[in-house]
This record gives C-alpha cells, sequence and structure tokens, in this order.
C-alpha cells in the first residue's frame, strides 16, 4: 500500500546524517558521537534496593494506574529540590511528571502552537527539541549565540520582526551541542525581550547539575516572576536515562493544560520507577550523589580536552566547557564537518557533525561535537588521537571548499 | 498572565463531568467508573524476581537510553505471541513498542492526519482515543452499532459522505464502554468498506485476552492483507497498566513513521520495564497467567451481572457481555443517566454517565457503564444493591425528560 503521511512529518527526517551516525552502532567504533550519561554513574544498588523495598511493599499500587500529574510525592520532592537547588517555584507554579525532558517539549509546544507559529530556537541547537517543533508544524527560526549565549539584538531583531513567535526555546547551561553558558546579564535581558514582545520561554535544563568548575548561572525560571518561563527538568543525567523521568515546572494554568495533553499521550509516567525516584530521593541526597557524577565527569572531560590538545591541529578550535556532556569543536573556515564525519567513521571514530543541529542543516558547516560522558577513559585517549590524525590527513589532503 | 492556548485544546475538556467523577476519588465511595485491573491480578511476586535478576545482571543496559522502536527482545516476544495467539503478522509488518496503548492512538494521529481530517469513531467509544483525535484538531464523525458491532451501512453512508476520512478507530472486541464484540462477518464488511474508500482502520485490542465464555472472534488485523489495519496491543490488562506497556503491530511503512513520531514524543519506552516485560515472557506461559486473569474477572462479572438482576428494577436494560471489564446499562426512554450518576455519587456509589463516551457529549442519555474489575467481591454486592435503590427511587420520583 502506498501510504499518505501528515504534513507535519515531512522534514522531521534527515536521512543522510541517520545514515552516517549509523557507524556509532558498530562495537569496534569509538563513539563520540553519543549522549549518554556513563552507565557506572547508575546508582544501581540503591535503585535495586529500593525495588525490593517497592514490590514487597505497594507493588500493586506502584503497578496500578496513576494520575496524570504523576506520583504526588514525586512531584513534592522535585518541587523542593527546584526550590533549594535552583530558587524555582512561585506560588502560581505547579510540577508535571513526564516521561523524560523530551516529554517537556512536547507537551509545551502542544498546548500552545498552532500549525504555522514560530518558535525561535539558538542556533545551534538540540535536534530532540527542534524535531519536536517541527512535528507540530512550527517554523524554527535561529538565533545567534556567542560565547555567552543568544545575542539579545539577535533575538530582538526575530521577535520584532515576526508576530507569530509563540516561545523560545533555550538551553541557557551547558547548551547541547555547543557546551555554552548563557550570562546572567543575557539571560535577563532575554526575559525582558520575552516580556516586551510577549512570548513565553521554554528552558530546557537537563546538564545544570553537571558542572565541573566555576559558578552557578541562575535559571531564567528563577528570575520569572509571572508565569512567563517553562522550566524542564530531567532525572536523566543525575540518576538514568532509561527510566525516562522528568518534569515540567510553570504556571498551573499551563501545567493544567499539560495535564490534559498528557492524560491522551501515555495517561501517565511509568508508576513503578515515580515512586522509585521519590523514595531515592526521600533515602538519598541526590546532590551527594551528583559529587559523585560530577567528579567522574570531570575527569573524563579533562582527559579529553587534555588529548585534544595533544593530538589536535592547531588550528581545530575548541571551548573546553564548564559543565554538561559536550565539546564542541570548529574546523579551520571552508571545511566540511560532514566530510571530516565520513573519514572519521572509516578509521572507527564517530562524531557528530555541526550542521545536524543547525535550524537549516544544508549549509556547509565546519563545527562538530564530541562527547566525553560515554566513552571509557581509553576509548576517549585512543579515539581522540585517531581523529587528529584523521584531522590532519583531511587539512593536507583537501584545500578548504 | 493570560496564555493564549493552542486551538487543539479546545473541546478536551468536559469539566462539568470531570467534576462529577472526582466523587470516585472519595475513599468511602464504592466506585464502579474505574477501569482499572484488578490489584490482585497482577504478578507482582515474578516480576520482583525479575527486577532483582535485571538490576544484578543488567543494571546498567536497563537503566540506560534505548532505542525508539523498543527493546528487541519484548519486539520479538510480542509478535511471537500475536502471530500464535491471534495469526496477526505477515512479511510487510513490524512492531514498536510504545508506553501504553493510549500512546498507538496518539502517534497512529500525529503520523496519518491533518487538522480537519475526520476519524470515524463507534458511537460510544473511549473518551481517552477521542481526545486523542481531538487533540490533533480531528473531526470526529460515530458511526452507529448495534449487539453486532458497527452497521456496515450506516458506515458506508459517512465514508461515501466525507472524503476527509482518514481512518476508522475501532475497538471491536469488548468495546469500551458498550461491551460489545463485532461478529466476524461484520469485522469482514467493515475491511471491505474501508478498502472501497480507501480509509486506514485503527484497531484497539487492549481486552481481547479477557474472554470468559464463547469463541474468540479473529481481529480485523489478521484479516488484512494489504496493511491497512494499524493494530493496538497492551499489556495494561494482563500484566498491570503502571508500567505503561504496548506495542502497535502495522505495516513496517507505517511504523518508520511512529519511530520518528515516537523519538520526539518520550524518545522510547521505559527501558527497564521493557526489558522485564521480555524476561516475563521468556520465564513465564503469559496465557498460564491470563487463564487466572480470566478467572478472577468472570467470577466478579457473574457476580455484579446477578446482582444488577436482583437489585435493579427490570426497567433497566443491560447486556451481560462476554469478556472485558464493563457492564453497560439503559435507564428507560426519558431517564438522564447524568442525573442518575449524581444521585449515586450522594450515596457513595460512582458511575460513568454513558454521555461521557457520546461523540457530542451534550445529548442527553440514559445509558450508564459499570466496571466489575476493580471493586472487591463485597463492594460489588453492596454497591449494586444501592445503586438499585438509587435507581427506583430515581425511576419513582421522577416522570421521564
Amino acid at each position: 500500500m502506498n501510504y499518505t503521511f501528515a504534513d507535519r512529518m515531512q522534514g522531521m527526517e534527515s536521512s543522510a546524517i541517520r545514515e552516517l551516525l549509523k557507524v556509532a552502532q558498530d562495537p569496534e567504533v569509538i563513539a563520540f558521537s553519543a549522549g549518554n550519561p556513563a552507565p557506572e554513574s547508575f546508582p544501581i544498588h540503591e535503585m535495586a534496593e529500593i525495588s525490593a523495598s517497592i514490590f514487597q511493599e505497594q507493588g500493586a499500587k506502584a503497578l496500578q494506574y496513576g494520575i496524570s500529574e504523576g506520583y504526588p510525592e514525586l512531584r513534592r520532592l522535585s518541587e523542593e529540590r527546584l526550590k533549594n537547588r535552583y530558587g524555582i517555584g512561585r506560588d502560581f507554579d505547579q510540577l508535571i511528571i513526564v516521561s523524560g525532558g523530551q516529554q517537556g517539549m512536547e507537551l509545551s509546544t502542544k498546548i500552545l502552537t498552532n500549525e504555522g507559529d514560530t518558535v525561535i530556537c539558538e542556533n545551534p541547537s538540540f535536534i530532540g527539541s527542534m524535531n519536536a517543533f517541527r512535528s507540530y508544524g512550527l517554523k524554527l527560526r535561529g538565533v545567534e549565540m556567542d560565547e555567552e549565549g543568544i545575542l539579545p539584538e539577535a533575538l530582538e531583531a526575530i521577535a520584532a520582526s515576526d508576530p507569530k513567535v509563540r516561545f523560545l526555546y533555550t538551553i541557557p547551561t551547558f547548551q547541547n551541542p555547543s557546551g555554552r553558558t548563557m550570562t546572567l546579564e543575557r539571560r535577563k535581558a532575554v526575559l525582558e525581550i520575552a516580556k516586551k514582545y510577549d512570548f513565553l520561554i521554554v528552558e530546557d535544563n537537563p546538564y545544570g547539575d553537571l558542572r565541573y568548575e566555576g559558578e552557578d548561572v541562575a535559571p531564567i525560571k528563577s528570575l520569572d516572576e509571572e508565569g512567563r518561563v517553562i522550566y524542564v527538568g530531567s532525572y536523566s543525567k543525575v540518576l538514568a536515562p532509561g527510566i525516562r523521568m522528568g518534569f515540567v515546572s510553570a504556571h498551573k494554568d499551563l501545567i493544567a493544560k499539560m495535564v490534559i495533553a498528557k492524560q491522551v499521550s501515555d495517561v501517565h509516567t511509568n508508576q513503578f520507577f515515580m515512586i522509585l525516584a521519590a523514595e531515592y530521593l526521600k533515602r538519598y541526597n541526590l546532590d551527594d550523589h551528583v559529587q559523585e557524577v560530577r567528579k567522574l565527569y570531570k575527569h573524563k572531560l579533562d582527559l579529553m580536552a587534555g588529548a585534544i590538545r595533544e593530538h589536535f591541529p592547531a588550528e581545530v578550535i575548541f571551548h573546553k566547557p564548564q559543565g554538561g556532556l559536550f565539546l564542541w569543536c570548529s574546523l579551520p573556515e571552508g571545511y566540511d564537518a560532514l566530510e571530516l564525519c565520513r573519514r572519521s567513521g572509516e578509521a572507527k571514530v564517530s562524531i557528530v557533525p555541526g550542521r545536524v543541529f543547525e535550524i537549516d542543516a544544508k549549509l556547509v558547516s565546519g563545527t562538530f561535537r564530541m562527547n566525553f560522558s560515554t566513552p571509557s577513559e581509553e576509548a576517549i585517549q585512543r579515539g581522540v588521537k585517531i581523529l587528529g590524525g584523521v584531522i590532519r590527513k583531511y587539512l593536507d589532503e583537501c584545500r578548504p571548499l
């Protein structure tokens, strides 16, 4: 049969790039292309203990239908931590548990936008979120950044020229893919522009806890006095991603609509793991665990950054981030990271070409993303060395485009 | 702040009814309004054992990101059972694991429909699915049924008059809320009409395993030789609902699109429980467990049907279904089940007025739905007796509208 698909499904695939990334599935390949947390960071032992006690003490409840808002105790504990850790949560705010941060973006889009509306994204931005926006027929407009985050004048230019802007999507802290953190000044400026042009902000903060040096910068949501910011958080990077557990904190009117949208999407998040996560937060200090995770990742980041300095040609620019999971590199002007990605795949090292994260993925770009949380220490050292050789060869053999 | 919500969010709430159903949250209320599986049917002990062994043997894998298609072993075992149990699965078919059957409806809608398209639903139908369709701006058209299921001439009349029909949504076996099962002849007729007018069929079969008497009727999907039927299955009623685990079997071109849509929705279903469900299917014979569940529910159904015969006035019509979770009753012509529902709530027994399940919920209707899987035996007997008294009083006091 031939099927006619929804218009919204167009442009959600970038098959050339998908094919390219398949190389990472080869177990012989050193994967710098992933974004997975390190498996050694999962509190497996603690979770196993809690799991056993849930089955013993409240198995039937944990396996039964729950409510779309999420398990009340997990909501309460998540709000408590948001308040203590980030100063988030005013009287008008509520919190819904979602099946991973990704669902927070999906639900925000679903309740707020009509087809043809505009969402502003940092350029480059996270492909999963961009595809969620595309899947609702939105127009994506990329806003330029520098090392301090979104350029306020660039944001204002878009907002002033496009009355259909519904929200700005931003990952202000350790942005994926660029690793950048927006300064407090810029955050304030961005919030002011949102007020002036009356659009909302969806603040995605999956990496906020993964800071290895420097000082925390206040989330935009903590500055929000009127309910303009939807804050999406995740337990994927501090507990484990396979359990698909995140949350959204926003004005109660927004959360009420999200609850309705979630009800028709998956009814509610896995009840057993909502209880498990709540129990974890009660029995353990998540921040102690986060300290351990930070140590692990700081070590891997230092290792990768050191190896890059040793093995990459000096023409390759990279900024070591203060946290997160990714290193963002740039080839000299005129070289194409897609070609580098092909070549490195042949040498059994996978990276992600930056154009995957560009609003317009057709443009040639010399940027590429490297992940340091997933590979082992040995793989980091060996892989960066191989990659350095591939880059040198590419720069030697080819003139810039 | 005042928010402007997406057009699609209109008409997804029926707040009067929501308020009415809140009575069921009162622990003193006997809830015949739910649709929850009986907690005593969950294989808690077996799941606890499997859970412990997963944490011990493959904890890191079970807590890590997985693929959007679902855990391969669970896909394979689900396909195997579909084939053996229902004769479903041709060469062109594939299977995706979803976070409960509800997500199967959501993804089907997302990949197939544009705003303003039409979906045909049995009238009455399952409110969760209808709201999923509404949430994509679809027009719902209800097709009439009798005790043998959808009336083919009614279906053809709609299809012939509306070129925007994208699919028919049907629960052919132990339909929610009516409890009806479509005959094989009708299933064949429905499939022929779908071919003639070139629309797809989304076949939702959460209750297919819950047959307490009579013979199985072949799913429409098993008759589908060309990939016209999307089959949505669920582990909610045979394992447990809180784990949010279901699957969709459909032509591989459809599944490929669903994988993309799922990626932006929740990335993948809870990895730990996908592995747990696969292990359950490997270690145990699900059909043995289903036999136990059937025994439990048959007993509760018999009990409720007997109590209704004893306590309800003879004017109340009900058909005892051969399976599923629900009994469907009708007050005499001119009486309103919404009013009955209010009165029974005051008497601490909750039922669901039929109009909740009608395409046009504003129409007065004397139908109401009763669930027998959730309440205890004692609650069934006591609740039906109370309800019988409330009905008698309502019929005595009030003339028909």
